[in-house]
């Protein structure tokens, strides 16, 4: 008899699997965009989010008109991944070209908040998830922007982490072939901002997008 | 009577949806992870995982040993997602902060490639969508590499992109508010090198890397 193996246990390159939470929730928080995939029927959607996280859940939100809050909404079954690109791995054969990453894929079951005041304070996860600081440089959202907005809170029920980083791994014939091997890193990176044509002039750039520049050594 | 909308019409911001060819490849090429999903029973399954564009299909490869691909491998209904986060929309009020973005949802059925010849030729596909110019500068897989290599070929049967691009949408009411309001763009860029400690003394940085690197205004 085979056991089927639990959802989120990694079965290839298990070296790179982690189950522990502080990992799971690093990658989670150095994130933005999400992936989160349903089933209805035997069809699969995976659709680009943006979400947040709130201690062990993830909140998600939409328009209140979505298809897809409403589908997600019902409680079925949903498996969220984030995943960073970290760098390309070159090495001296095709076969152990690789890529550095991390990534989550975690799973559980969406339901929407209904209360307001817990729906207010789930929308300002999301601005302070898309660029810390920014909630108290913004007008908060009033009852007829909650009215319209769907808010969802998935539990993670499971989840694994997997990830890689460091040098190619070439087999010991390769490494005498002529070819160059190495990492090339990738990383997302803030450009300058774009202020608004219509802002007030001399509106100085705020402090939440100063502080995301300083941290990659621009100085607007 | 409601008819069912097709799997691949967007059905919320129609403004920011296409579906032409050449839109839905431009943002697939400017790509090298995907978010792959699957359903077994009600289960959603969403998995990254590189990928290539070849004409309208999508290549997905990776161990002969994964569950995955054996999963998908069935020709089972599969949706393939690619997103690319280009800023942080800050607006005057929570409401109205969004993100700039472009992505691709395509929906269809991989199948396995196993002539040898087809599959060495997706594995060359791969590298090159990985850095334009790698194939030729490492060695090509044997066959060994080659039988250990699952190799898949999504038809993109249905497929839609969304994309948003610009500036804040305030609301007339808001624009008096002394709030700040702009974007931040976002860019995923390639950082210096790093070559494998065991490369011969003097090796020079490959022609494909150099050219990466003089896109973005590096000089190595």
């Amino acid at each position: 008899m085979t056991a089927t193996p639990p959802r989120h246990q990694v079965e290839r390159s298990k070296a790179r699997a982690h189950y522990e939470r502080d990992t799971i929730h690093a990658i989670l928080d150095a994130g933005r965009l999400a992936h989160v995939g349903f089933c209805v029927g035997d069809q699969p959607y995976v659709i680009p989010m943006l979400y947040a996280r709130d201690g062990d859940t993830l909140l998600l939100h939409g328009s209140i008109a979505s298809r897809l809050m409403r589908e997600l909404g019902k409680g079925i079954e949903a498996c969220v991944s984030v995943a960073h690109l970290d760098g390309l791995v070159l090495a001296r054969s095709h076969f152990n070209h690789a890529v550095n990453y991390r990534s989550v894929v975690a799973f559980g079951r969406a339901i929407a908040i209904e209360d307001p005041q817990q729906k207010a304070a789930a929308l300002v996860r999301f601005i302070e998830a898309m660029l810390p600081g920014r909630a108290a440089e913004a007008r908060s959202s009033n009852a007829r922007e909650l009215a319209a907005t769907s808010v969802l809170r998935m539990e993670i029920v499971d989840a694994s982490a997997k990830q890689r980083s460091g040098g190619a791994h070439d087999s010991g014939d390769d490494l005498c072939l002529p070819h160059w091997a190495g990492v090339v890193p990738l990383r997302t990176r803030a450009g300058h901002p774009v202020a608004e044509p219509d802002l007030p002039a001399g509106s100085a750039c705020p402090d939440s997008v100063r502080r995301l520049l300083a941290r990659e050594g621009h100085h607007p």
